[in-house]
């Protein structure tokens, strides 16, 4: 059945290590000490062997808001009513989220799909991939059938590959759907075997016996469902949703067309994991925008061996973390092609070796 | 003698508590959790009370370099010889080091300042209040005297005040002269009573043998010197800089005007030790942009009880990481005056308190 994926993203090869090696030299003769950029250098470097050049632009870039219902809310897991999925999605769609704020001030265009939400709004920016309404509660059995799985992860693609044949350079993850820090637990549990306690977090904002429910039912949908941790639309179908599983397909859509996608927090943390289980060669495409202050996160980013640019306490998805760091992606881009190197600018270079 | 300085500043005031909590207040109807994006909300509620408006908006903003040079050179403290202060202010000057970048990116006018070079660079946009060329070599004497300590403090609060008649509205700080990490570190030291070992780092670069002789410089400076903890002025006269001192007087020239200035790395913020020193209220207007790479940064930070908003292990200077962070700064503003309240979009608040 994963066949169905691959023949969509083909092999994804691995980035450019020569690109990478050209931005470390170019980096080593700017007007500054060597690696005094600190995780900006480390930055420029990712993102030449990304994009195959020294020095990369991004001047088309597209948060994708992937938004879906989540069955499992029926057993109060979040502070706010499932009904907010949608009044959020219209919000996002009239420009007054803090998505569509940030996406503004760095220059991205904010892309809302509906790929499972649990009623219908019409807007003619609304792209309509909706592979059901909701997922079932997943605390009572699988949230969704394997091959509906597999459709939010293809319509995923789908929309990566669309983009980027639109001319989009740049990609970032986004999502609404009250309840899916739960299922987001669950999918970080069962791809990595950790326990819910430690993955579990309040979300929106729940307290301490709220958080002590979730994580008991977290431990349910896991043993009910005993999903496959080697099998990542098993993951996806059992304990996943359809935003996380269609974010998955983003990510794999994006590294497909080699082009860099930016996470997001917690819930597009989980879809890279996912993605990773299906092609492990996507990873190299992801950039960790930020760790945000949702539990677990922390850990889910060390899983996939990312270090994250920012540690703001930020707890808010929608994409607003990938936003927000766009703008060290374009000063890091600005840096590689407008700064003075020691020879062009007659600057003695130092006088001991750098530790 | 501080009266000259106070006679300048006039009485700081504190920042406008009523502001804040306006501020608090409309960060809590947005649509959004309360508290979601984290450290951003906090950088909101500051910067409505340092401005005086829940709403604030920062058009005009100037990185002021402040240049000098050190005595303390000749003890082979630094991996770049002493010369490169005057090569990299004339690379600021002509647009091509990692602050004017960044700048640009950022939209903020670059103010070169020669405060104290060890020679004249002739340039129309260089702003000439050179107090003296070069300290003298403070591990065998005071680096400066009281006097010309003062009239770098007086000419950076004249820089600030002269920036802010002229419409600049949030001021940053930078710096430029070889060998100010180990006189920051003296600063670090006197004025927060910490041994050398802990505030003194490897600055360009020097390896594990000049870190340990830096230290012992650092020693030989403080016991020579014995710069009184309680006078600011006293410790950045004996151990300090010319450009230290300069910014020192930058910040509390900004905070007299009611004006953020924000705090780039580890010699911004010894500077700012020595204007808390000076005048304790003037802390209420500073914003750290970074923690850098440099040892005894975080430390200095804590001490000034302010929080940095990125953490990239950058240890450029120049005013670098400052720049950088007015990003934050512009998407902080633009969040309290873009986004929709719960109100305005029709959305349902939370069911339950949230934690």
């Amino acid at each position: 059945m994963l066949s169905a994926i691959y023949e969509m993203t083909g092999e994804i090869v691995p980035p450019d290590e020569e690109a990478s090696r050209q931005a470390l030299l170019r980096l080593n003769s700017l007007t500054k000490p060597p690696g005094s950029l600190g995780r900006l250098e480390a930055l420029a470097v990712r993102l030449a062997s990304i994009s195959r050049t020294e020095k990369p632009l991004y001047n088309k870039r597209m948060v994708v808001v992937m938004a879906a219902d989540h069955g499992v809310c029926c057993e109060g897991v979040s502070a706010f009513p499932q009904e907010v999925t949608l009044q959020m999605v219209d919000n996002f769609l009239h420009g007054g989220a803090a998505v569509n704020v940030l996406a503004r001030h760095a220059g991205a265009e904010v892309k809302c799909v509906d790929i499972g939400m649990n009623g219908d709004v019409i807007h003619p920016d609304l792209l309509n991939v909706k592979v059901r309404f909701g997922t079932d509660n997943m605390a009572q059995g699988p949230a969704m059938s394997r091959e509906e799985a597999l459709q939010a992860v293809l319509a995923g693609i789908r929309v990566a590959k669309d983009a980027v044949a639109s001319g989009t350079e740049l990609l970032i993850t986004g999502e609404m759907g009250i309840g899916n820090t739960t299922a987001s637990s669950a999918v970080l549990c069962a791809l990595e075997e950790i326990l819910p306690e430690t993955a579990v977090g309040r979300g929106t904002g729940i307290d301490d016996e709220g958080l002590k429910h979730k994580i008991a039912v977290v431990e349910r949908a896991l043993s009910i469902n005993r999903p496959n941790p080697e099998d990542g639309l098993d993951v996806l179908s059992k304990v996943g949703g359809l935003e996380i599983a269609g974010l998955a397909g983003l990510i794999l859509g994006a590294a497909s067309c080699h082009v860099p996608v930016v996470l997001d927090g917690f819930i597009s943390g989980a879809a890279a994991l996912a993605a990773r289980a299906i092609a492990p060669e996507a990873s190299a495409y992801m950039i960790a925008s930020h760790v945000s202050g949702e539990q677990g996160h922390r850990l889910l980013l060390e899983r996939l061996g990312l270090e994250p640019l920012l540690d703001l306490g930020m707890r808010l998805g929608e994409g607003t973390g990938g936003v927000l760091c766009l703008h060290m992606i374009d000063a890091v881009c600005r840096i590689m092609r407008e700064m003075a190197t020691f020879e062009s600018a007659g600057i003695s270079g130092a006088e001991k070796e750098s530790s």
